[in-house]
């Protein structure tokens, strides 16, 4: 006759019955095929209420453990013997160690942000307003396109902004550019060929890469990627940032873009992704039109983020597709759901509908304008500018530093990580090798203090000179 | 001598020049290689300042249609003849026509989300509070594995509600089941046979399809998904859902569960995807262990959403990989950031900390149990009990109603889309072909009111007697 133990009991009566049942059943102590006693006489023996056995019995039974033959009762399944199972000891038990983000006191790689440049009181305002006026919108499954409110407002400010007329439902809103990256190489076609420029971002060869693309570096002279590169990889798609590449800080000129743009339209299938991450903070003139804004034949597919204009930790980009791909990408995809929580599709839209992100980027390219201003001025007033010359790019977050050194760049970079510096070299960047002149470094001043950029100066004469 | 008309200038005086001029250039007015004026003489003939005509030449010179030689002058750039672009009329002038959703009065698919169920006070009280305490970790971008406090918040939800020990590291959150399952098969290898349900859900296929990846149906007995059919099918990867099957509503017993994870073990590279998408509303006893919990040998992949049990539109899944993946996970998918906003990762974070979850859950479990009960009796105690059987599966947010008729279900479901009424038969989910009963229908009631059960029962009455 079945009796437990009911001491020290944590939880329900039930569930500690049905665990030692089911133990008994593991552990063969109670057979395949063999009865189990009726609740009432169980519950007597136990001394608790038949419905406490009921309920362990059903748990039981919805798990396949014991199984009921009516006006008969209760038996112990047939299960798989534990036996056939392998054993516990094939647990693979190493620890995790996961990658730990190296601790850095600088960082010049421009990957940090600063939590004052977010403007948390009107965010925050709307997002409240958002939820207590908007609960059936956010409720509302959004397209994989996105909620309609957030591509009219980004429509708008393109139009505004950028002198793009664009149809709302050309835009479709995703969870950073990454995840936008990976869904257009789906709707393009993972059988194409990607030219990527060189010096670039090699992260975008690994995205590309996850999809099974394999990526040709296209060589760039003063403005911006070669055609004749683009013939020599035989691309099907060119992925560039002509109008601020990074890291060489080219805007690529009229003429070269109607050179690209005609290669593209040479050929059906060939199309153009224009990177526009930072054109928000050009700093000098008027923004460049877009290769997108002067294609007449719908071969360029834009991408932005708000990753750079607002902070990269909210996670909403956009592309702009032309016309054709539209109805393309909704028969392909509007399975899918849009990846941005509706809660921050809103919260965007009201931010830039109500003039807070014109007002957000404004005082931000000011704050950026001031700092490169005052750092361009430390750099310059200080012993260190004997050994280094300031190459300025004209826009962006970042300009470049050319040391007075034969040491390599990696060793440079090297030294200083072990003072807990970050800095990136151009040659960083080179993807086909030969393509980025040595010992010029990238300095993104975006989040960085004149304290900290001192102290890296100071540093940096010490491993050029050689003196502490 | 260049002369322009500044009359009904809108916006700065030196955009409008540099507009007259890139025109001229671009029309072939200013031909290649000709010699601008100087500013002083320009800006004299204008009758404007000489800053005034920098700026303009400025604009021209960074989009390349102006040089300058130093100490001779401004010229006009050689630019690619506009006749050499491909004319104007290529433009593809096609309306954009996106498919519309479908509008239904009544929607027992289950794809509607009521406003009332979502906890916005709570919700909105935690954002604020995180937006106000937590600011460098909003700032500080996650890892592809997302923010650690949400990691912690949700394995403690998973040791107390499910049973299941496993370290944060093991979790991996993203934007969405869908994204998740793309971000899994590309770790997996895309390579790899995928075996899913039938009947389960079409849309499985259409993901995996996106990465090249063929799915094999497998048919189910009343235990589930069939060992042999993954033989038979040769499957590497079963994807299932063993706690509450949509829709059958089957609940997977152990002896399937050990047969299950016996087949993953005999072969290296062999794995279960455990779709737990609803497990928090299973309405009768405890819930069901997981597959993970009694898995020793690292063969399954858990995957939960916050889609049911919280809000669809709030776009945040997870999945918990077993150890010996996570590194493979960090070492191939570390460059990626995570696609879940920082500020809803971190708001989660404290719902699920500070029990709110839980309560949450609870109270929708009661809700939806109420909501089921009222909606049976409305139909036992109506006339319409006649035409019908209701088969409760014991689980989920819907249960079967298999309807006395001869016509077959893509009738009745045409006919009742006629009405504005949204249903979908147990044979839509068949993938094999005769997997599935004929004239059972899904009713999922979370989110109908009685009003709209008794609209709908009455005209199917008249749909199944053909009488109004």
């Amino acid at each position: 006759m079945l009796t437990y133990s009911f001491e020290h009991v944590d939880g329900p009566i039930y569930e500690h019955i049905y665990k030692c049942i089911k133990g008994d059943i593991l552990s063969g102590k109670l057979k395949p095929g063999e009865k189990l006693p009726t609740k009432r006489t169980f519950a007597r023996n136990n001394s608790v209420s038949t419905i406490t056995i009921q309920n362990a019995y059903d748990q039981l039974i919805s798990e396949g453990y014991v199984y009921t033959v009516t006006k008969k009762g209760y038996y112990v399944a047939q299960i798989r013997e534990l036996t056939a199972l392998p054993p516990v000891s094939c647990k693979i038990s190493y620890d995790i160690d996961l990658p730990k983000a190296p601790d850095f006191d600088v960082d010049l790689s421009g990957n940090d942000y600063s939590p004052e440049n977010f403007p948390f009181s009107v965010w925050t305002g709307l997002s409240r307003e958002v939820m207590s006026t908007q609960k059936s919108e956010l409720m509302r499954v959004s397209p994989i396109g996105g909620a309609a409110a957030l591509r009219e407002a980004i429509a708008e400010h393109l139009r505004s902004f950028r002198g793009m007329m664009i149809d709302p439902d050309q835009i479709v809103i995703g969870a950073g550019t990454e995840y936008l990256y990976g869904l257009l190489a789906d709707l393009l076609g993972n059988d194409k060929r990607y030219a990527i420029e060189s010096p670039g971002y090699k992260k975008l060869a690994q995205i590309y890469g996850q999809r099974g693309i394999r990526c040709h570096y296209a060589g760039m002279d003063s403005l911006g990627i070669k055609v004749d590169e683009l013939l020599r990889i035989d691309a099907d798609i060119a992925h560039i940032c002509p109008n601020h590449h990074f890291p060489t800080g080219i805007t690529m000129p009229a003429n070269r873009r109607y050179e690209i743009l005609a290669w593209a339209n040479e050929k059906t299938g060939r199309y153009i992704i224009e990177d526009d991450y930072d054109s928000e903070f050009r700093t000098e003139g008027k923004p460049i039109p877009t290769l997108f804004s002067i294609d007449a034949c719908e071969k360029v597919i834009y991408m932005n983020t708000f990753s750079k204009s607002i902070a990269p930790t909210i996670r909403i980009s956009y592309m702009v597709l032309p016309v054709h791909l539209v109805k393309r990408f909704y028969d392909k995809f509007s399975f899918y759901s849009c990846t941005v929580s509706n809660f921050e599709q809103y919260t965007l839209a009201a931010f830039i509908e109500r003039g807070c992100f014109e007002k957000h980027i404004n005082r931000m390219r000011l704050h950026y304008m001031r700092k490169r201003k005052r750092i361009i001025e430390i750099i310059k007033s200080g012993d260190f500018c004997r050994h280094c010359d300031i190459m300025e790019n004209d826009s962006g977050l970042h300009f470049l530093l050319r040391l007075h050194t034969d040491r390599p760049d990696r060793e440079v970079e090297e030294l200083l990580a072990q003072r807990k510096i970050r800095i990136k070299a151009l040659s960083d960047y080179d993807l086909i090798g030969g393509d980025a002149p040595e010992h010029h470094f990238i300095l993104n001043y975006s989040n960085i203090t004149p304290e900290k950029v001192e102290k890296t100066l100071s540093i940096l004469a010490e491993i050029l000179t050689g003196q502490p």
